[in-house]
């Protein structure tokens, strides 16, 4: 049976060009007021004014949904998240703000490695648990698609663990998940000393793995002095295309490393992160398909300096948000929030940012010709707001603001 | 009939000295393990570990209420707010973010005016309906004391409005609500240039009339170059004093008035925002009773820098925090944003922004004796948090992470 959504004071449709947005298409919206939404099958048929949805055939039978004068959106897409992993690095939290950096939190025990600890120890049951609960949380936000990504096993059993209860979570729904396999996340202590090999290992025997298993769709890999170099990243992108699957890169993050302009190169979906990204890297973006995946939720974590999102839009890239969800620099799991961020401390529009959080995230995702829009055929992920104007989802900052949230038809996450 | 809560992972009474918190009890949270909490007609009877309370003669017949692993602590006391007025400001939040200042927002008819000529057109039904909907919003966040100022009328009548709106909902309950004057907010625009006449008003009309209607607890004033200065703080303090107010100031935000001196010397129960603050403020500050109220949540909003809250700490001068819920430059109403903020940005202490956002704020509005701890005798305000770890309230932002709220004894607010 077709469902009607209908009395939306706004709909955002975000319909609009194919690819991802940017240019004179960074901050459009595409608004209809007293807008209305049409799905059958879990997929949009027909979404806009009132009047048009309503002459559609399939309209006079469906089953009727009011927004109640609220707004409505796509779910947001959230193209880059760790959240999978045991317990929040609270102790981190305390002694960063107490002045820690990161050496002094792994001299403590803390860090990654911590998480890394955690994460070995548990059982794959209790990693699904845990992020099924997340997942809760997630949608309850108004995130009805996430990105996620392993690396807190850092060996062969380890990864495939974590991308196991990826799938578990993700085959039980409504959340979908497309998972990234994130094993260059970090040299494992067993092998310190030792990153070729562990590279090699990476590139020899997880990827094929993941990839045999249809764990993984993306591989990743944390790009950083100290950690994995270019070379590092050539090798990854290779076995990772070899193998079928596409490319995501933490980049220019704590240093720039030049993994911007190869990450481009190599037809890298999206370039994560970018906090030292210069102008060459800007203009590199801009003339590209990949899309620029910016997190500021973490710098703001850990009070740092922000990502040049203006620079990036003004030139032509396309920017993404995500919230990089993580138990050691981000601990948030709401794109209102980020939103809220990336309009205050970065200076995005209010349109800016809910391009990135919908129809880029989708790009970001490997996700843009089915999600981040309402147009005929995408996939009926929807959020009711509990605001009039769209600019409130940005704009108020902490609060709980969903009315409900729909995937794929079904109203999942209610908060009335 | 008592009611017994039972089973909190962590319970935070906050129990400690009398007056507000510094020095050595900047962050202490008082931490119980397996605690339990005794409450009679709306008050605590005790508060500790559960053997302790379980042994008192009331246990046994109360009601029991689990918190099922979950933290307790006090509900929180947001001791400064402008919570009623008619409409978000989107525009100007747009604006802002495109690079709009304060004398260009007021050019395109937004900022604090435009909030004044909504109040001015509204009734005071439909100003207490607003206000209604929004004390939901904070007691679902965990607040269940707030300080309400008026301040968007700026004439007798519509000053009185709003306090006479904030006193329907107070009444309603059940979010316990201080009212503040704020008379001196603004110089009306039909006063434009006669900004001394305005102030002899409001010390002769509006604040005798305030307190005769017992419609005002305290008398606030902006003083602040260009609005109101020295002079007018004196004769606004005198004023509020005569008719049985205590005074709180919005002091040194934008520029340094030298007001908090001056604040201090009228025995100011708080002094507010202070991003300007000096080394001379600091020491009066911690050599005083005044409760320095930090607002970092406009901070944010704005992208402003932030104020002194380290420096105030460790010179020992009691902090609270506060949302500064307003339309213009803080539209949050989730103390625990405004504590993930204190210690992302600020750097304090997880206990530092517990200290702040409960005892400290509830010394902030007048209320120290009664609120903001869960120790005998105080109102049974308390917030069960979706956490096990008391951190984590200031650790996650941006999400709905109530479990439930209760104001004197009884569940008003439940996101389960």
């Amino acid at each position: 049976m077709a469902t009607l959504v209908l009395n939306a004071s706004q709909l955002l449709t975000m319909a609009g060009s194919d690819g991802p947005r940017a240019g004179r298409e960074k901050g459009a919206v595409s608004l209809f007021r007293d807008g209305a939404v049409l799905i059958e099958d879990g997929r949009i048929v027909t979404a806009g004014p009132r009047d048009v949805v309503l002459a559609h055939p399939l309209a006079s039978g469906a089953r009727r949904l009011s927004a109640e004068g609220r707004v409505v959106t796509p779910g947001f897409v959230d193209a880059h998240t760790h959240p999978v992993f045991t317990a929040p690095r609270l102790d981190d939290f305390e002694a960063r703000v107490g002045g820690a950096g990161y050496r002094d939190l792994a001299a403590r025990g803390g860090g990654i490695l911590w998480t890394v600890n955690g994460v070995r120890g548990a059982s794959e049951a209790d990693l699904a648990a845990g992020l099924s609960r997340r997942a809760f949380d997630f949608l309850a936000c108004g995130t009805t698609t996430l990105e996620a990504k392993s690396g807190y096993g850092l060996d062969l059993d380890n990864e495939l663990k974590l991308l196991r209860a990826i799938r578990t979570v993700a085959a039980r729904g409504p959340l979908e998940i497309v998972p990234t396999l994130l094993g260059a996340h970090a040299v494992p202590p067993e092998m310190k000393g030792r990153k070729d090999e562990y590279v090699a290992r990476v590139c020899s025997e997880m990827i094929p793995r993941a990839a045999a298993e249809g764990l993984a769709r993306f591989v990743d890999l944390f790009c950083e002095d100290g950690y994995f170099d270019l070379a590092d990243l050539a090798k990854i992108a290779s076995a990772g295309a070899s193998a079928g699957l596409g490319l995501k890169v933490h980049s220019e993050q704590l240093t720039r490393m030049g993994s911007l302009s190869s990450a481009v190169k190599l037809h890298a979906v999206s370039v994560d992160h970018l906090d030292h990204a210069n102008e060459d890297d800007v203009s590199v973006l801009a003339a590209s398909r990949t899309v620029a995946c910016l997190v500021p939720g973490s710098n703001y974590f850990l009070g740092k300096p922000y990502p040049p999102a203006r620079r990036l839009l003004d030139a032509g890239a396309a920017v993404a948000l995500a919230t990089d969800f993580n138990p050691g620099t981000c601990p948030c799991w709401d794109m209102r929030a980020i939103m809220s961020i990336a309009c205050t401390q970065m200076k995005m529009t209010p349109g800016e940012a809910m391009v990135a959080a919908t129809v880029n995230g989708a790009h970001a995702a490997g996700l843009g010709k089915t999600h981040g829009t309402l147009e005929p055929g995408k996939a009926a992920d929807l959020v009711c707001h509990d605001a009039e104007d769209w600019r409130e989802i940005a704009y108020y900052f902490g609060a709980p603001r969903t009315r409900w949230t729909m995937k794929r038809g079904e109203v999942v996450a209610s908060l009335s």
